[in-house]
C-alpha cells in the first residue's frame, strides 16, 4: 500500500503546480497592492481553474479532492453530510485580507476591486456561493458588515444590507442556507467598549438596532440559527470596569433579542459563543461553564445554546473535546466551529482543523449529542496570511472537511467497536446495585454510608487504564 | 526618610542572623535526615528564639514585627483583625516538609521526632498554638489528616482524630477557631480517582464517612466554615472517564453535606475552593464561574459559597481580583486563600503574598463585600522548599500579613479618595436616565431602542482613561 | 500622610476632567472617523492645554507632573535623566492607530487629517517634538516607514524619508537624538514570509537596500544605536521552512550590516531585540539566550548588543528581569524596551510599564550594569485601544516614566543599604576558601574533589532565605 | 477493513480482562499499602502473564503485542530497531510509586517489599531486565540512585552501587547496554539549591565524587552516552541568586567531568538534557539554544551534545520538533527522551508519546540526522499514577514503542515521496543562481544589493503553501 501513497503524490504535486499556473493568469499579484479588478461586472467564472470537488477516497492523487470526505455515503443510518453540516464562514473566507496586529494585507484576490462598494460586496456574493457550490458544502455564516457595507445612517446601512442580502437569497437556490448569521459588534470604534455591555447608553441602543436587523435577514435567508459573540463584551481592566452592571446589561439585552425572535417567528437556535479573551483582557462568555453560569443565573437557559469554537477552548484552558463535552452534558450543544489553534500560541491563529485525533474526539461527541442539528459544523478558520493563491481557500476547506470526516469515520468505528466506551463503562458497574441507586436517586445519608464504610472496611480500586484506552483510541486513527 | 529605611536594613540584618544563631541550638540538621528530636513530651517553648510579633510600624528594623498589621487599628469603623481575619494552614505550616516531584523532605523541625504516632500529632498541635500565639493570630485551617494519624479502620482513625481534636480544642482556649475544617480526599491512593466521583462506590461511601467525622470535629471544634476542595474531583483524561456521571454523583455527595450539616445544627457556611487543575488533569470545580454553575445546575446554590484561592484562579486563566470579584457578583465570596502563583510557572506554588498591587485589589472586594466575616483571609501557603529555619516560618506569615494589612490599608485610601471609583461610575452616567431606566427593568424592546438609534444617530464614545486609573491606583501603592 | 493623599486626589480629578474639557474642542470626534483636520499647514501648538511636564514631588495633586522623576537630582553620582535615558517611541505614539486583530482605528487625533502624505509626515513629525519638549525627554525612536510613507520605488520612497528626516533633524535642535533608529521589515506585505530570512531572493535584496538606507538616516540624525527586529524572521509551519538556510541567511545579512556601518563610520551600537513569537508562530530572535547562542556561532557576539524588552521576555517565559539580567552577563545588555504585558494574556500588549516591583528590579540591573549608556529605556509601549483622549498620550507616559523612576529610587536604596546583596553574598561564602578558588581556577579535579567529598562527609546546606529577601526587597517598595 | 478492526478490539478487550485476571494473583492490592512481598529472593518470573511481545501488524487483536514495531524490518537500509534505539527508563518503570504533590503511593508491585534495601534493588533490577528482555529491546538508562541504595558514607553508597551494578552487568548479558547512566543531583535534601550550581561548597565537592562514580559505573556497564539533567541547577528567585557565578561553577564542573572522561577512556557522548523549570523556577538548561550558548561561551562546544526531551520543549514554549531541529541544527542532536506533556498543563506530564503526528516529525528529523546513534530514543515517560497494573507498564512501552515505529514507517514514506520536501525546497529556489551564490558566500555588500534593489524593482512573492503542505503531512498519517 505503501508504494501506492508515494504515487499519487508525485502527482499530486504536478498536479498541484498545475493548478497554479492555470490560476495565475487571473491573480492579482501581491505586489499590485490589489486595485487589479476592474470595477464593472464579473464575468464568468470566479474559480476557473477549480472543478467541482468530488471524493475520490483515500488513494486519490488529486489535492482537489476528497479523501475522506463522501456526502451521500451513509453512516450509523445519516449521510455524512448530514452528520457534519460543513459550513463556511463567509468573513474569514471572503473578507480575509492576512492582515495581522504587524502587517498589512497580502492577499488580493482577482475579483475585487479596492473598494468596499455595494457593487464590489454583490460580486464577491456570487464568488461565494460559486465557491461553496464547488465545494458541495449546503450551508454559511456571516456577519451583516462583511457581506454588506456600512452606510452613513443606520437607514443607509440597512438599505445596502437588504440589496445584498436579496441577491443572495437568490444565489442561495433551494438547497443553500445560512447555518447562521450574527451582527458584528466589535469592529467598528463605536464598540470600542463592546456592544450591549458598552458604558455608553448610545451604544447599547446602536447594538440592539443593529442585532435586530441582524436577525431579521438571518430569518429572511432561512438561516438555522443566530449567533452572539462577546468579542468586546469583557474588560481591558477590573480598575474602571463595573462588571457586575454590565452583566446585567448584557442579560437585559439577550432578554430583548428572545423576545424579538419570538416577535418575527424566527425558530432557529440562539447560540452564544464563548471565547476566553482576545480582543479584550478578560471577556464574559469565558468558556461554555461561565456562560452556563450566566444563563441559569439571568433565567435564560432555555433559550439558548452554546456555539463551542474549538481554538477559543484551547484558549480558556481546556481541550476542544472538554468543552463541547462540557456544552453536551448541560444539554447546551449547538454548534462547533471547527477549527484548531496552534499549542503554542497565546492568541486565536482560527487555522484548520488538521488533528485526527482532535477530530474523532469531537466527532464522538457529535454523534453521542445525537447530531447537531439544527446547528452544524461552521469553518471558522482563516487561509495563514502567507497562503496568497486562490487556490489555497480550496485546499484549506479540503483539508479541514477530510479531517473532520476522518474523524467521523473514525468516531463511527470506535463506537460500533465499543471497546473504548465498554472500558469506560466497566470502570463504574460497582455502582450497579442498590446501594448506588439509593446514591443516584439521592437517598444515602452521610449515616447510612458511614455505617457502609465500616461494613466494608478499606474499598478495592481498579487501575484506570488510560494507556489501554489511549492504545485503543489510537488504533482506530 | 530613606535615610532611615537604610538603617533598618543594615540592624535587620544584623537581627536576622543573631536570630538564626539562638534558633540553630535547637535546629535539626538537614543532613541528620530528622530524627534528631526525641519521642518523649516537648518541654518548654517550640520557638524559643522568637518573641510575640508585635506591630512596630513601617520603619522598624526588626524582621520579627510588624510594619503594616496593626490589629486594634480601626479602619472604616472595624478593626483590622476583624477585616483581615487571618487563618495560620496547619498542613503547609506543619506538616510541610519540601517534598517535590524530584525532591525529598528538606525541613526538619527540632520537634519532629520522624513519626506519625499520636504522641507526634499531639506535640505539632502544641506547636501550632504557640506559633499561632506567637503571631496573634486567632484562627487556623485544617484537614482531617493532617493533625491526626489514619489508622487501620475508620473507627481507629476517628478514634485518633477525637484525641488529637480534644486536645486542639484545649489549646484554643476562648479566643482561638478554625476558620475551617476540611476532610483530605487526595492523599491515599484509595482516592486516586476521586473521592465523591470515584469509579468505585466504596471510595464514594468511604469518603462519605470520613467528611461526616470532619464536619462532626470542625462543628465540635467552633469551626466557622467547612471547605471542599475536591483536588481529585475531575479527570486525567476523557477518554476512560463519564464525566455526566461523576459530575450527578459530587451532586448528591453535596446534597447529603447539607442534609448532614442541618441535622448536627452546623451553623458555619459550607465553601467550595475552585482549582483548574494538578493533580488531575481537569478539576471539575475549575474556577469560580464554573464551581456557581454546577451550584445553580443542582439547586445547590444557597447552600454553598466559594472559598477563592489566589494561586488558583492565577492557574485557571483569571487574575486573582477576576475571581474574588466573579464570586462576590454572584454573592457567593465566602473566603479567600490568600497566596500567590509566580506568574512564569505553570503549576500551584502557593507562595505567601508580597505583591502590594495584588492585596490592595484583593481587599478593595473584600471591602466592597462587607468582609468575609464567618470567612477570612487564610494562609494557604508554604515556605519555599530551600528555606529551611525555623525563623523562616516566621518571617513567611509576617510578610504575607503586612502585605495584606498594606493592601487594606491602600484599599481603605483609595475608597475613601473616591477618585478611582467616580472615573469607573462616570463612564456608565449615560445610563442615568428615564431610558436607561427602562432598560435596566428589561422594558426596552428591540423595537424601542432601533428608534432611538435612528434618531441619535452615530453615539458619542468617551476614553476608558486605564491610564488614569492606573495612575491614581498606583498612586496609592 | 493619608490625608493628603486623599485632597490630592480629589483635586486631581477636578483637573483631570477640566483637562479634558480643554482638549476637546481640538479633539477630533471618534464618531467622525477622522479627517477633521485640514490638510494645510498646522498652526499653533499641537498640544495647546499640555503644560510642560514638571516635577512636583510624591505629594502633587496634578496628574500633569513628575511625582517620582526628577531629571536632574543627582542618584549616585550621576543624574536621573542620565541613569533612565528616556526615549518616545515614534510608532506607538504617533502612529499607533487602536486597530488590533477584531476592530478597527478608534484614535483620531485632531492633527491628522487622514492621509498618508508627506506633509502629514512632516506636521506629525513637528508634533512629536512638541510632545518630546513638553515631556522634557531628549530621545525618540523610528522606523524608516513610520516617519515617512513609502513610494512607488526605493527611490521615491528614500527621497520622502530624506525630507521628512530634513525636518527632524532640524526640531531635534541642540538636544533630542534618536536612541535608535530601524528599519521596518514586517509590515508589508513583501516581507510577509521575513526580511533577511524570506524564502525570496528578491525580498532578502530589498532588505538589505531598506536597512541600508535606515542606517544612514539613523547616523544622519545622531542616532545613538540602531536595531534589528526580526518580527517576521522566523517561521509559520516548520512544514515548508528550511531553518537552518534561513538562519544562515539571517548571519550573512547581518555580516553585511556590520561591514556597512563601518563603511559609513557609524559608531552606534548595532543591537539585536529578541521575541518569542508574534507575528510568527516562532521568531528566530526567541529570547536573549537564544540571540546570543546565534551571534556566537556565526562570530557575530563583538558586534552586536541586545535589545531587551519586558513583555517580549514574559512572552518568552521568563520574567523580564531574567532576561535582562541573561543580556548583562553575557556582557550584552544594550538596552532596554520598557514595557510591560498582561501576566493572563498570551500576546503582546505593550502596555507602560506600572509595576513597582517589577521597575524596581529592572533598575537594579541598570545599575549594575553601569547604566545603559548608549542604550536607554525606550517606551515601546501603547495607549489602551480605548483610550483616546490626547491627554491620554501624556498620562501614559509620565506614569510610564514615574514608575521607573520610582523604581530608579527604591533600587538605588536597596543597592545603598546592602541588606539583599549582604544575604546573597552570604550565600555563597564558602567558596571564599583555597579550594573555592581552585574551583574557580578550573584546577580542581573529579580525583581532588572526590577526596574531599569522603574527608568532609555530608555537607551543610543552609536556609535559602527567600522569604527574608522577598522582605527586605517590598520594604523598599 | 473497517470490519476488521472492529473485531480487533472486540477480541482485544477479552484478552485485556483476561491478562488483568492472570496477573492478579501476584499482584499487592492498592489497599495493602505495599509489602505484600517476602524479603527473600525471588522464585520464578516477574512477569508470568506476560509473553515476549512480538509483532502481529496493524490488524492484530492482540494488546501485548506490537502493530507498527517490527525490530528487524529493514527501512531505509536500517533496522527499525537501529533507527528507534529503544531504551526503558529504570525510574519510571522501576521506582515510579504513583507519588504526586497531592497523593502518596499508588503502585505495590508485587515483587516490592516496601524495603530499600540491596537485596530489593537486585530484585528489581532483574525484573528490569525480564521487562527489557519480554519487549524485545536492548538498551535501559539509569540515574545512580535509582538502582541501589544511598549507604551512610559515600564510600558506602559507592559500594552498594558496585554491588547492583556488578548483577547489572551480569544480567545484560551480549545484548543489552545502557543507553545512558546519568547522577541522580536533585532527590537528596543536600542538592536543594543545585548541584554543581549549588550555593554550598561542600554540595559542590559532594556532587562531583557522585558524578565521577556514576560516569564509572556508566562506563563500566558498557553505556553508550552520559546524562547531565541540571534539575536543580537554576533557581528560585533572582533576589538571592548570584547567577552570573552560578553559570561559571557549572562550567568548571562540566570542564572536569570532560577532562575524567578522557581519564578514564570513557567514549560515549557527554549529553546535557535542557529543561525550562520545574524543580526550580528557571533552570539555567532552559532548551537547546540557551544550553547551545552555555556551551559556546565556554568552550564545550565540541565536547557536549543535547538529549531533548520532548515535554521539556513544550514546556518551553516550542513544538518538540523545533527543539530537535534546534539542536540538529547546531550539530548536537544526540539523544531524544520521546515523551509527550499534555497540551493544557503546565508541568511536566511525562506521558508515553501516542500523537502518530508529533512522532512522524520527529522521525523526520532523526532520519535526517543520520539516526541518532549512539544516542537512542529513551521512554522518559510514567505509568499514570492511576494505572497500577502490572500489564501497564507493558501496555505503555507498546503503545509508545507503536506510536514512534509508526512515525517511523510515515517519515520514511514521506521523504521517499518527496512531495512535502519539493514543496520546501521550491520555495528557495530563487536563490539558486549568480547572486544566491554570493549571498551564501558572504560576498553580496549592502551597496550590491540596493544597486539590485533599484533595478529589480517590487519582488515577487510567492504563497507559502501552508495548507497544502498540511494536507500532504496529513496523507501520511
Amino acid at each position: 500500500m505503501a508504494g501506492k501513497i508515494l504515487l499519487i503524490f508525485l502527482c499530486m504535486n504536478v498536479i498541484s503546480f498545475s493548478v497554479n499556473a492555470s490560476l495565475r493568469p487571473h491573480a492579482c499579484a501581491v505586489e499590485s497592492g490589489g486595485k487589479c479588478s476592474e470595477s464593472g461586472e464579473w464575468k464568468g467564472e470566479f474559480f476557473p481553474g477549480i472543478p467541482k470537488i468530488k471524493y475520490e477516497g483515500p488513494d486519490s492523487q488529486n489535492p482537489l479532492a476528497y479523501r475522506w470526505y463522501n456526502a451521500e455515503e451513509v453512516i450509523f443510518g445519516r449521510k455524512m453530510k448530514d452528520w457534519l453540516r460543513f459550513s463556511v464562514a463567509f468573513w474569514h473566507t471572503f473578507r480575509g485580507t492576512g492582515v495581522d496586529p504587524f502587517g498589512a494585507p497580502t492577499k488580493y484576490w482577482p475579483w475585487e476591486d479596492g473598494t468596499n462598494s455595494i457593487a464590489m460586496a454583490k460580486r464577491r456574493m456570487r464568488a461565494n456561493f460559486e465557491f461553496i457550490n464547488k465545494l458541495g458544502i449546503d450551508r454559511w455564516c456571516f456577519h451583516d458588515r462583511d457581506i454588506a457595507p456600512e452606510g452613513k445612517t443606520i437607514q443607509e446601512t440597512n438599505s445596502n444590507l437588504d440589496e445584498v442580502v436579496k441577491l443572495a437569497k437568490e444565489l442561495q437556490g433551494d438547497n443553500i442556507r445560512p447555518l447562521w448569521g450574527t451582527a458584528q459588534l466589535f469592529m467598528h470604534p463605536r464598540y470600542m467598549h463592546g456592544g450591549c455591555t458598552s458604558s455608553e447608553l448610545g451604544v447599547y441602543v446602536y447594538a440592539a438596532a443593529q442585532v435586530k436587523k441582524a436577525m431579521e435577514v438571518t430569518h429572511y435567508l432561512g438561516g438555522e440559527n443566530y449567533v452572539f459573540w462577546g468579542g468586546r463584551e469583557g474588560y481591558q481592566t477590573l480598575l474602571n470596569t463595573d462588571m457586575e452592571y454590565e452583566l446585567d446589561h448584557m442579560a437585559r439585552f439577550l432578554e430583548a433579542a428572545v423576545a424579538y425572535k419570538k416577535k418575527i417567528g424566527f425558530k432557529g437556535t440562539l447560540l452564544i459563543e464563548p471565547k476566553p479573551q482576545e480582543p479584550t483582557k478578560h471577556q464574559y462568555d469565558w468558556d461554555a461553564a461561565t456562560t452556563t453560569n450566566f444563563l441559569r443565573r439571568h433565567g435564560l437557559i432555555g433559550e439558548f445554546k452554546l456555539n463551542i469554537e474549538c481554538n477559543h477552548a484551547t484558549l480558556s484552558g481546556h481541550s476542544c473535546h472538554h468543552d463541547v463535552e462540557t456544552a453536551r452534558i448541560n444539554g447546551l450543544l449547538g454548534n462547533i466551529d471547527a477549527n484548531s489553534g496552534d499549542a503554542q500560541t497565546g492568541w486565536d491563529t482560527d487555522q484548520f482543523l488538521t488533528d485526527i485525533g482532535e477530530a474523532t474526539m469531537i466527532m464522538i461527541s457529535v454523534i453521542k449529542n445525537g447530531g447537531l442539528e439544527p446547528g452544524g459544523l461552521n469553518f471558522d478558520a482563516k487561509l495563514r496570511r502567507e497562503s496568497t493563491d486562490v487556490e489555497d481557500m480550496f485546499i484549506a476547506h479540503i483539508v479541514g472537511m477530510d479531517t473532520l470526516a476522518r474523524g467521523l469515520r473514525n468516531a463511527a468505528k470506535l463506537i460500533k467497536d465499543g471497546s473504548l466506551s465498554e472500558l469506560t463503562h466497566r470502570r463504574y458497574e460497582s455502582f450497579e446495585n442498590e446501594l448506588g441507586a439509593l446514591i443516584e436517586a439521592g437517598r444515602a445519608s452521610f449515616e447510612m454510608l458511614e455505617k457502609k464504610a465500616i461494613e466494608w472496611g478499606e474499598p478495592k480500586v481498579a487501575s484506570a487504564k488510560q494507556e489501554l484506552a489511549e492504545m485503543i483510541f489510537q488504533s482506530f486513527l
